[in-house]
């Protein structure tokens, strides 16, 4: 059995990573490229979501699963500071598949496409033996100097994530456990797993601000998202465990459950926050800015440091959270 | 059950096919996209190949089958007269998987991927349930005036296939029976099918040309994919039984399994030659031409006509043969 990560260094270890119109290869949420004579910088991402791995059709209602697909790679767009423009769907439809289904699907996938004023350019339907298997691939734009890479952290740089963390790992719990949350602020906690919003606003605003240093979407937990950004910038952080942003109802989901709060936030994954680094200068007009770009809330959680590693700080059964995060191919770590 | 034609349908309907920088949405081999400013156009398209429908790994050799999952998205930037560029890889991966095989895979697809000059700049990899699945994004580029579509073609224009039909179907024949073919006319048949070649060279030199109305590379048979042409073009085809391109060892194949020729050139798919239109007076430029981009030889097999319908002259049992071929929802009809 091979992990995800090592699968993905296997490949980037072949891949060329720039060069001949290319700014960026493997190794961020986007690539990079410069088209010929182009005043804009193309971003191109792809996302596959599997059947029983990545969503469950027991819970998931289809409409939703269709916006879910969409939001999750306008995520990876905003993250570098772009703006989606087309999307790309492939469809791999088992046979016992009911055309109720798939119309429900292309309801909500067209919804989200809508909503992020994209437009579905092309795509692939196919039949498949087992599960459906959704790969979309978006391509968006950027201005050449506002591309926000992973790599860019600076020691002392500040670490910062734009909403709390675990909410979907905590409502994907709720579903599992088959828990009541209609009516309930557990229904807050299903719809950050079953509906997720991106950051469309913050991510370029972000990026045009010149404040921000890197950028991540926050796909596969705290712990994960943030040793990306250490790994590509050649620096470590400290995550002080007492400043993570825990919502009341993901603590209550998780005393309910016997289940550990701050696990969920630095490894749940999936919450589709942006989580960036700043030099602490910029703090205040950070938060200016969030404020006129979006609703939500900014939180510092830590900063970045010299040495390797990413430390949660105060939090004694963990040390070393760098990639503690789903697994794709290992499961839950 | 919904087939495949339907649900393309089902989307292209709620997609929008052109404006702001788009120049063709659904509808084609690859999108088309002009970048702000750009001096060349994109193309991009995607294609997803599914473990048990689209490859079987009881006889596919991993490395061919990376160079394969290259090859099918070149051919389909080829066909729109462009040079591919850049590849996204997606690999769902059953949990079962040896790293051998990954490896071997990787390597088919590196050294495809050097073959044909691309840059792997990303995707993503992921855990299946069950079997294999590999999504391809390739983004590839054609100067303004040089993109094919397939809806260029005009009632009296010839109708061209770049090679041999149904030789990758009597390939695939030849693997499912397990009949000997090392040493044998019937290797040529298999590497047909396990390894195939795109038209990277006569695509783009049929673009410059100016002498071809309309083109789609053939991935799903005569009978599906001139249908689109005729679809796109609005109008119908006739094609002359006796003017298909069928090798000797297809014939050798299909008489010791009992198979129609005919049949397997019109509805094999999978064959990756060329498919385009021109007038009669281009015939001999035509020729020239491909005799200086590439060894192999072209056929004329039909022609363009007002009449709807894909009409198969010179063979009794089959009328219309739009569409007949190879459905990967229903299996082959």
């Amino acid at each position: 059995m091979i992990s995800e990560i090592d699968l993905i260094r296997r490949i980037r270890h072949q891949a060329d990573t720039a060069g001949h119109g290319l700014h960026k290869g493997i190794g961020d949420d986007c690539a990079v490229i410069a088209p010929p004579g182009g005043t804009v910088l193309h971003l191109l991402t792809t996302d596959t979501l599997v059947e029983g791995v990545h969503f469950d059709l027991a819970w998931h209602p289809a409409e939703m699963l269709g916006r879910k697909a969409v939001a999750v790679n306008v995520s990876d767009v905003s993250a570098m500071g772009g703006v989606a423009r087309f999307a790309l769907l492939s469809l791999a439809v088992p046979d016992a598949t009911e055309t109720g289904f798939v119309d429900a699907f292309l309801r909500g996938f067209m919804d989200g496409v809508r909503q992020h004023r994209l437009v579905l350019i092309g795509g692939d339907t196919v039949r498949s033996g087992q599960g459906l298997v959704l790969s979309i691939t978006m391509l968006g734009e950027v201005a050449p100097g506002q591309v926000l890479y992973r790599s860019g952290a600076r020691v002392g740089d500040q670490i910062w994530v734009s909403g709390y963390l675990g909410e979907a790992a905590a409502g994907l719990e709720i579903c599992r456990r088959g828990l009541p949350h209609e009516g309930h602020d557990f229904l807050h906690l299903v719809r950050a797993h079953l509906d997720p919003v991106p950051e469309t606003s913050l991510g370029p605003a972000l990026a045009v601000s010149g404040l921000v240093t890197a950028m991540i979407d926050m796909s596969d937990g705290l712990g994960s998202d943030l040793a990306h950004i250490c790994e590509e910038s050649g620096l470590g952080a400290k995550v002080r465990a007492e400043w993570l942003p825990i919502s009341e109802p993901t603590r209550q989901l998780a005393a309910r459950c016997g289940l550990d709060p701050v696990r969920l936030a630095i490894s749940g994954g999936e919450d589709y926050r942006l989580l960036f680094t700043a030099p602490p200068f910029a703090a205040s007009r950070i938060r200016e800015l969030a404020s006129l770009a979006m609703g939500g809330q900014l939180f510092v959680v830590g900063e970045m440091m010299a040495e390797q590693g990413v430390l949660l700080d105060g939090y004694a059964p963990l040390a070393d959270i760098a990639y503690l995060g789903y697994d794709h191919f290992g499961g839950r770590q």
